[in-house]
């Protein structure tokens, strides 16, 4: 075991069980080592390698599947009184690492608690426990004529839950904006089992927003048990575009611009030559350039509008793909296989996204595949920018490479140290929606400065036993 | 003085006195009386009765200027040693008596500082300290081409530092947003003198938004000392528009169905036939209608969309009556003399705003116009609809009238209670953007629940003495 930690002696063990049961009924419980093996890890890579090499990453020592927030509340309140470790877990998507049960305890597995209780047209939300799949809850709203507009690469492998603890980012956010972004009102339980509920109403000036203290906590500061979110009519239109810029700064600069007109396609995703040549190889004009792919949607004339601003916009620098392009990454943008296809061939790979306003945009990039290169053994770095705002970009890299004369992991490490440090001297954010988990952990107090210590205080209060995901975002 | 407390010693006062002039030098040190009565009071109707009266609502013991982050660290770390009481000011303009000075102490006038650092023409971004008058920040972004897009009514007399106090709207928040959804980054001096700074990037997932604490704490969580905010491009076009509607609802439905479509004029303005009679009373075609005025900005081809929906849509149950009712608008627009012009002649006069979502709305309408009308002497109740959402809507109230054997103060109360209840049990939020003060404080542990007492466990931990603003929103 990686993480190794004290274990629980037998005795407590049947202590905290008959409690768990007595909440949950016997069904709900589990301490089957089959059950303890499936939630050992999530899907970072590091934990993957290690079940290639025969190591388990860590095991829990109950599984629970509660089925209310009251459950949820009683599960807190015995797991503060035994100082138990709590692990909120979705579908084990995260890629840092978030939800392995590193200290043991309780995990808690949130996907009996999926429910849709309402899809109110006359407001556009959706109020829904955090459990549910992604896919599940679209279709769902699809069916009635409503989309999340929160359409991540992990869609069919990923829940609501995970999506709030991570502030996560869907494809379609540079129209849509991110979860957070979403967010109306939720109810929660905290450490100590107390249970929070936000008023549903649009906006208000009622204090500080204390419920989204959870949005981003990863789970360290309690489980979100209901959300009511933002949906939008499902989009009666939907337009496919790509161009080819030469020069990276110019498929920027011509983004930059769209949105500084006020207009905002759903999904905008510009790739550096490296990765335009990767994906986009069938497409003869974009050779040695950067594709641009554009979905513009909703209402069929702001479509028309969105369509007409870009075109302007990108053929002053740029040439027109057609729809082609846009199609290809509507048929692929799902696949999350790239990791467990290389890993076990031992290369090294994995993604790493940060954000950084425009100014700084060029400099980071160069920056990062400079850094990410000059590590021994990286056979490729690369990028595309595929979240965008008025006011900067998401960045998301892609490095692979063989460890030389050194381990795996002390190679994953180098690689990321090198694009950490190299962020943060380039003023960018070290996540822009993955989070922290384990492997950022140690690069978060220096993304917060003194904040992280207000953080830590924070959750000193609410979480005094440190019950709540130890061992996670350097807390 | 209406809020008794405890005075300082003659030891005491000489002694702060001279630690607070070796902080800020002798010239931004005050404790003359007519200092001390200028920050005495804020715009809250209840305390300019009081000066009627003959009353003054409450003096502090100091009135400081600070003009850097460092003077604000040192004069927290000083109030927290010696357990004085901490008042920030921008320019009173509010009017909940957040403002008002209610345990004495230092008053800390953030007006020197309010230096613009940086108008980011690529990030659309400004960076300015928060003592800047609102007015003086639109002009000089204008006259860069730029514009906040938050212009709140009390543009000249407000500040900065008091939008993000109390979470902001300004009159063309349907397209901009509210003040907090304009936040980039912030520095902040936390109670001890801690000095927060979060990173300016465009979006992150690094943890829970621990600044955005700050912003709606009205000042009893620390002092914003420097902020950088979202612009947009001063817009290429402007266009007026207005519509009449025979009853609230059908206005009420247009506005849903212009925004349901992804269309987002940025000021919506639906007064009820109340309000439209009294102020458009010129426009003939709206006589016993329900006026709703649009003002479109932006790019000229957004802005020509914006006006074919909305006269599609708006013309369906409404009638258009041009350019004048808003041309009437925009010449009134910053008017606050209500206030200041009935109190004196002892009608009791105040607004109310609150947000509710849309299958709330109309509900929340009637009942609290009912609640306010009930109450005996009030002579009328009337409200306007000004900022919109996709899910709900904020409804401004206006009461006024006189006495009947109560107090004045008894009276005012009493018609702000039965607000308040029916506000609450229609589903609202008590406030939508002027915040809590002293005059809301009673009903945000209504508002919030459980989440008040987080709040308290928060304020606790940051300030353990509370000398951040204390008396104000129940802390």
């Amino acid at each position: 075991m990686v993480y190794k930690r004290e274990e629980l002696s037998d005795e407590k063990e049947k202590e905290v069980l008959s409690k768990l049961q007595d909440i949950l009924g016997k069904k709900n419980v589990s301490i089957k080592e089959i059950d303890k093996l499936s939630y050992s890890k999530d899907y970072w890579p590091i934990a993957l390698r290690w079940t290639l090499e025969g190591k388990v990453a860590a095991l829990p020592d109950f599984v629970v599947w509660p089925e209310s927030t009251e459950q949820v509340s009683q599960i807190l309140v015995l797991a503060n009184a035994e100082e138990i470790p709590v692990v909120p877990f979705g579908e084990g998507s995260g890629v840092l690492g978030g939800a392995v049960p590193v200290k043991g305890g309780i995990v808690v597995d949130m996907k009996k608690m999926g429910t849709i209780s309402e899809i109110n047209k006359e407001n556009l939300t959706v109020t829904v426990q955090p459990g549910i799949n992604g896919m599940n809850l679209e279709r769902a709203l699809n069916s009635k004529g409503y989309t999340m507009g929160h359409i991540p690469q992990s869609l069919y492998c990923s829940t609501l839950g995970g999506w709030l603890a991570c502030r996560a980012a869907g494809q379609f956010s540079t129209k849509y904006g991110k979860i957070d972004d979403m967010v109306i009102s939720l109810e929660a339980v905290l450490p100590q089992g107390e249970i929070i509920k936000s008023k549903t109403v649009p906006k208000s000036s009622t204090g500080p927003r204390i419920d989204k203290l959870l949005l981003g906590a990863e789970g360290t500061l309690g489980i979100i048990t209901e959300c009511t979110l933002k949906i939008w009519p499902y989009p009666e239109e939907r337009a496919l575009h790509s161009y080819a810029f030469s020069k990276l700064p110019h498929g920027l600069e011509a983004i930059r611009h769209i949105l500084k007109k006020g207009v905002y396609p759903a999904v905008v995703r510009l790739y550096d030559t490296v990765e335009t040549s990767r994906h986009f190889y069938e497409t003869k004009k974009a050779k040695g350039k950067c594709m641009l792919i554009l979905v513009m949607e909703g209402d069929k004339e702001v479509v028309r509008l969105e369509e007409k601003v870009a075109e302007t916009v990108c053929t002053e620098n740029g040439i027109s793909c057609g729809e082609g392009p846009v199609t290809h990454w509507v048929a692929t943008r799902f696949n999350v296989k790239e990791t467990s296809e290389f890993t076990p061939k031992d290369v090294i790979f994995d993604t790493i996204e940060v954000s950084v306003m425009w100014d700084n945009a060029l400099e980071l990039y160069d920056s990062m595949i400079a850094a990410m290169s000059s590590v021994k053994g990286v056979i490729m770095a690369s990028a595309h920018a595929s979240h965008f705002y008025p006011q900067g970009v998401c960045f998301y890299f892609t490095f692979g490479g063989i460890p030389i004369e050194v381990t795996p992991n002390d190679f994953y490490t180098a690689v990321w140290d090198a694009a950490m440090k190299s962020c943060i001297t380039a003023g960018g954010s070290i996540s822009h929606h993955h989070g922290i988990g384990i492997m950022r952990s140690e690069w978060l107090h220096k993304e917060l400065g003194e904040s992280f210590e207000v953080l830590k205080k924070i959750k000193k209060v609410l979480d005094p036993n440190n019950i709540m995901n130890p061992g996670k975002m350097g807390l």
